[in-house]
């Protein structure tokens, strides 16, 4: 029986011929990662496990990320610790304030993911980087302890959804509007620990942007990965990043998947997902009128150039609501530069929204945009339960970088095609 | 017996002929202050005392600076609470997030303080305005909460300290080298409810930031109030930012001072306060070998556009110290977007800073850069009391942004021509 393009990247990195769905296998990890919240467990109990070492100083990377630059005095201490980590161990690939980048979008973007490779991650969304091909998944900070003093990590092998994507997207509809499409449609757990794997014409006509924002949203329909098929576009993106060798791996003809589903791209509307899980979704045509307080366009699911470019394109010229505090965040040091580069930060500025450094911020309900009781945001972040950008009352829509952009005008939640 | 200047802009607000030192005089004020942190005080108690309206709606200024944008929940309500008051009241000067700033930089940059006002504010550094030729001072929540409602304040007329400032700052010396010097000559009581009046040719040299950062400490001196004469750099400044009628005061000839100090510009070297009070200074020639962790270059002290540009013109080029975590924070959205139009942002970024959207932030132990236990911070911020920016164990030295930008460089605290 054939395998699933997880499958064979995980058999591969087991020194297997083949895996089937539901083995246990021990693989090797070509990267682990941690954050500034989960390192700090990670590096405890390596340590407390008896570890004096790591498996490889090139291979470990930790990202200061989710309340950095330090938001108080407890977020500062866990940053020390890595950072004094980093220092025992030589860990090359240790990113601090300056040097940083929210996680998901920074490793890509810093070459460190590869296709055919296999990275954990102490992160949920982990899973981001199957955009280029590769086997990536969230683990616990116990597991990622084991995987930084060892090098492996115990799987057990994920059957899998085919979502074969068909058409190109209309315009104004995004990569976000997919992912919330289906999780829409198959529900939070339902894809739970299995892998969906995007193929098809569509699949290839979207951008590596659009991919990341997919894969990045895997995790919230329960899968244990999302993996997008490496073609040129891949290619093109890791030109210049990547320098060592890579596999593309494909799914092979008889390759068994537990359910496909076509999704026909065209035929999508601006989606967006109601408080309090992603898959309360509503075209924003059935939406009805939600005034909001506050935007924020930005985090690993869609701070990337890509973006910040459609928010620039709808807010050129344009105010945004005074009711309506717009917080910008580029993902990264490199798209921060990027945006100023290509004149976006300017529209931002002028528009009357702020752009803040990189940083997870208010996503995780960190910093940078809390949220006060009865107060509703639209957020191109990736979780709206409860209480998760502030007070319990408040309330979160996730959308598009274009829908959060023109909500920002118009005040109340609404596609581009709706502003004057 | 003639009058400070001080004393002039306070006999004209109180309606009076002339007053004199310890004098208790009640006065119209032009322009009350809060933020985020004293607002809610000042509101509650404005309530509380059975105000329910305010005096002029176009001289109240609210600015959502210290915990904005929102660090977490509670300083959301805050920001709420503030905003709800300013809709109740249509308060025409609230400053939300997208047309924010810090508070100090913001009002003369929004033409709302001129020369000849009289201004209170619920916060301490309300002092800055001095740099205008106004009379200016921090008050208590509960005395903003009377001048919002009723116009008045009460005051004791100060007496003064004139300083006499002779010859030209030398390159990398700067108006924060000014006022350390001075308060490490005074000590931190050395102007206790005094006003410093700063005047001589030396004074007419400054540059108005320069002089907005001297008058922005005169209260770690104890001064009530730090005030600059009227110049043609002053008239300059308001230029398209004040259109009301403005009166430029000047001391009487025979005006008693409690004493007069000189201080020749030219002698001045680059000066650094040790933890943990401002008056604990040196030059740079006398500290010794101080490493650093952080370098924080902005605050209502020196994040302006002159401030960003001397950090600027040293980061050229070259990259900052991995071991120093650099954080720029320009003042206002105004400094943010010139910053990106001099090119200066790009100079940051490339060298390994980041660039914060404007907010007190770290200054103040708030947010965007706390400290770890025993961590040390060079910084153009105006306090270095113990914990101010994180861990009881942490220190801060304030310097002006030439010196916390080399420093930056350097890995330990130095002046621009120590750097190779």
């Amino acid at each position: 029986m054939g395998m699933t393009m997880t499958q064979k990247i995980l058999a591969k990195h087991a020194g297997l011929e083949s895996v089937t769905a539901g083995q246990l296998i021990e693989a090797n990890v070509d990267l682990t990662l941690a954050n500034d919240i989960t390192g700090p467990v990670a590096i405890r109990e390596m340590e407390k496990a008896g570890f004096d070492k790591v498996f490889d100083n090139t291979k470990i990377a930790l990202v200061m990320d989710h309340f950095a630059p330090n938001k108080d005095i407890k977020s500062a201490e866990q940053c020390l610790e890595c950072r004094e980590f980093s220092k025992k161990y030589n860990i090359v690939n240790f990113f601090d304030v300056g040097a940083m980048g929210i996680e998901h979008a920074l490793l890509p973007e810093k070459g460190l993911t590869a296709p055919g490779e296999l990275i954990i991650g102490a992160d949920s969304h982990t899973c981001t980087y199957g955009a280029l091909g590769a086997f990536s998944t969230g683990v616990g900070s116990t597991d990622l302890a084991a995987g930084m003093a060892t090098g492996k990590a115990w799987f057990k092998v994920p059957s899998a959804i085919k979502f074969v994507l068909t058409g190109k997207l209309s315009p104004w509809v995004s990569g976000k509007d997919v992912i919330l499409h289906i999780i829409g449609k198959i529900g939070v757990d339902g894809a739970l620990y299995k892998s969906m794997e995007f193929v098809g014409e569509g699949a290839h006509a979207l951008s590596m942007d659009d991919r990341f924002t997919i894969c990045n949203m895997a995790i919230e329909a329960g899968a244990k990965n999302g993996i997008f098929p490496v073609d040129d576009k891949t290619m093109n993106y890791i030109k210049g990043r990547v320098n060592r060798e890579v596999t593309a791996f494909e799914a092979d003809a008889d390759a068994e998947y537990e359910q496909t589903i076509e999704i026909d791209l065209s035929a999508l509307r601006p989606t967006i997902a109601c408080p309090h899980l992603p898959e309360n979704t509503k075209t924003i045509d059935d939406l009805g009128h939600i005034e909001v307080q506050q935007s924020v366009i930005g985090s690993c699911t869609n701070g990337r150039i890509d973006d910040m470019r459609v928010a620039a394109e709808i807010l050129k010229g344009r105010k945004v609501n005074p009711n309506v505090r717009t917080i910008i965040i580029p993902a990264t040091q490199e798209v921060y530069l990027q945006c100023i580069e290509e004149g976006l930060t300017k529209i931002f500025i002028q528009a009357g929204a702020i752009v803040s450094t990189p940083t997870c911020g208010p996503c995780l309900g960190g910093h940078m945009g809390i949220l006060a009781h009865g107060e509703k945001a639209v957020s191109t972040t990736n979780r709206n339960f409860v209480g998760r950008m502030g007070h319990i009352t408040s309330e979160i829509y996730l959308a598009s970088p274009a829908v959060a952009a023109a909500s920002a005008v118009a005040g109340y939640i609404c596609a581009p095609d709706d502003l004057k």
